[in-house]
């Protein structure tokens, strides 16, 4: 079965959804907004809600509608708004300590009852880092480096308690056994961690681990943690060949490849009929204001405004992959894309702000249900991060449309038959890595 | 008016409550009892909920319920399941960044729609170092120091959006005015924050800003920044000494004494008549295991747990305030208490059971309602903290029997009367410190 995820983003991925006049310009901040589409997205039975993350205020506050509620905060209002669809999170290794952060994901799945996910990035740009005591962006390497030590120590927290180790015995007046707490007493070279932590374990274990950076370094960790990545994919080649590396690394690691399930993004405009999918491209495409557009990506291609014409193609002369230091795969991406389709300025512009390096799409639901079945059938995915150009009124249409169709071509849950996100993604809950006893005598 | 809060505490604030049968021993990770906590609460038009906090496993798990949901994440859960009344989560300035924290607070005061509050503390304890990277605690006055510089690189990104910054100008394509934020670009001691942060301007402007640690340093914080200030305070003529000097101590600094409410913690055991109140009282004694407690406060006094026979008074050479590190106020006052009562270990051991320190009182609801009355109008506290020693039993005897009584007295409000917390409280929204219009020009 599919596995299918909403990506919640303000009123719409696309970056000129909020100058329509169906949209509400202030609704990045209003959780009513949220819960709305918490709500559709779980009367869709899709997976999970998805939040992205950076510890920083981007750009201009002209472009677009600017400023996000803290994700793990945010989650956790929409926990009290739904009952099954799973809750991730976004949060970065490189700008939080380990104890924090596993609390509070340990905290969110207590609240929503076994449906909390972290997708772990290690967060690009040098604007953040000046958020953070630091004056240039640590280096990429040195980033997963970290990531990867955060990883284990958060996981070391999150089994520092074993499952039976609250007894609440009344009579005897021992409420917890302490001999069944781990403290990690973790010394690395980025982390002193003594533990335990003070959360008890929670009810998957600890949340759903989730990637999504696409470099080297990127593809190693999603390989060894990542139970879900996500994943900016433009064609069916480049996708087929990510899923199929990304599979090999894990079961080079002895892990099973179903368990890691791959998640590229789309952006589907959804018509009634194709050229109202395509009028609404067009007119999202129309409201773009390509000045502040062309800063963004004159900085993300290190080269000055001024060399980017719009009417033109990249400059020839760009950096390479290895000379950038956050987010490689997202430079490479951009400029395969530019360099393909021979795009000028001005309709890269276009798609990245569509989607943002994502797959954009303009359909009616049975189109926009035919691509989505043939990367899955294809060995290319085996699920999507669906990202409504424009919100609400994109995910409705998903939801009432397309998913119905998914659904009767069997590809689609009709019913939630789990409570946790691991059950919806098909995983178990995993095993305490300090229990014991072996898991099969404890049953 | 007098002002209330409710802090809460998993079945309660005496250490044996999980042991009545009435309890539920795992409430304590139980978002569901908070709920019905902050419902009661509310129906009783109480000014705040407040949470305590520690980023730490404290003590044995033998002892007591462990384990606490991270309280900005368990508030925005209760921020959910009530309409009005205020939110306010403890957070350390020593283990935390501030960007990272103030725009939790700024999510918060958005997502609750102006009640977040922050109750700022430095944590003592090196078992809570011993979790971020330091074998040490810092000491008492760089703790104290960070936290000052903390509080102002927080306020200078709660006011790096003017609050006119966002437009929503839809047929300009201009969604917010850049040159109405003013990024930081802080440059401290212990931070360097470039900003702006990535959340507007919240409807309070920034969290109530509340504090709790009654040292030299605390009470200097305090008279700085605070509007709100929880203490424990075990007579009246210590109370209205606190009081005294808190005020004059912000007067001092140029501020209006009223602007800064003066909270001491109150536990009250009720009961129908005053025979009910002290039998719940002993019940709650007598099912406290000594053992666990005489091992912390051997801890707290820094001798040795055989130094302290249960049926004897402390041992007379302790280390002055001057010697201790962390919790400076919580010491004098655990052994000035002992000395002045000529409290044996196992009766300091029940007065500390039964309220941490703070003020325990049996009684009924009319003797509950006259001794808060006492210390109102003898300028010993602007309100209290209510620490129900069990809950939720103790917080709805609080509701229905003595808030009724506070109310036929003309005490204590019958309704809200505003939206945010700081209105609650009878306090203004505060001016931006950038906003480049005067305050009286721009209304």
């Amino acid at each position: 079965m599919l596995h299918l995820n909403a990506f919640l983003m303000g009123v719409g991925h696309h970056e000129a959804a909020w100058r329509l006049p169906e949209s509400d310009a202030f609704a990045q901040t209003d959780v009513e907004h949220f819960k709305r589409l918490a709500r559709i997205a779980e009367r869709g039975k899709l997976d999970s809600l998805f939040l992205a993350d950076s510890p920083v205020l981007w750009n201009s506050i002209g472009r677009r509608p600017a400023g996000t509620l803290e994700p793990t905060v945010l989650l956790t209002a929409l926990a009290g708004a739904t009952e099954h669809i799973g809750l991730i999170a976004t949060a970065s290794t490189t700008y939080n300590e380990p104890f924090n952060l596993a609390r509070r994901f340990a905290s969110l799945d207590h609240i929503s009852g076994g449906r909390a996910g972290w997708n772990i990035v290690t967060t690009a740009g040098v604007e953040a880092a000046r958020n953070f005591n630091l004056d240039e962006l640590p280096a990429h390497r040195d980033r997963y480096e970290r990531a990867a030590e955060f990883i284990d120590v958060s996981l070391k927290l999150w089994d520092s308690w074993d499952d039976a180790a609250p007894l609440g015995d009344k009579a005897g007046g021992v409420w917890g056994d302490d001999d069944l707490l781990h403290p990690p007493h973790h010394k690395g070279r980025y982390f002193r961690v003594a533990g335990p932590l003070n959360v008890p374990r929670s009810p998957q274990g600890y949340p759903l681990l989730v990637q999504a950076g696409s470099s080297q370094d990127g593809k190693e960790l999603a390989a060894r943690y990542a139970e879900a990545v996500f994943t900016a994919q433009q064609t069916l080649a480049e996708a087929q060949a990510f899923y199929v590396d990304l599979k090999r690394r894990a079961a080079a690691l002895g892990r099973d490849p179903d368990t890691i399930k791959i998640l590229p993004g789309i952006v589907p405009a959804i018509g009634a009929t194709e050229a109202e999918a395509r009028a609404l491209e067009e007119e999202l495409d129309r409201l773009i204001k390509p000045e502040y557009a062309r800063q963004q990506l004159a900085t993300t291609l290190r080269v000055a405004p001024e060399d980017l014409h719009l009417d033109r193609e990249l400059p020839a002369d760009l950096p390479s992959e290895d000379e950038i230091q956050g987010a490689k795969s997202r430079y490479t991406l951009i400029v395969t894309l530019a360099r393909r389709e021979r795009l000028t300025v001005r309709q890269l512009i276009a798609r990245l702000g569509g989607g943002r390096g994502h797959r954009t799409f303009a359909g009616t639901p049975e189109q926009v249900a035919d691509a989505i079945e043939e990367w899955y059938r294809s060995g290319a995915a085996d699920g999507f991060n669906i990202m409504p150009p424009v919100l609400p009124s994109g995910l409705e249409a998903f939801v009432d449309h397309v998913v119905p169709i998914l659904r009767r071509r069997g590809l689609f849950r009709t019913e939630y038959t789990g409570s946790t996100l691991r059950d919806h993604y098909g995983l178990a809950r995993p095993a305490n890595q300090f229990a014991r006893v072996p898991v099969a005598a404890a049953h």
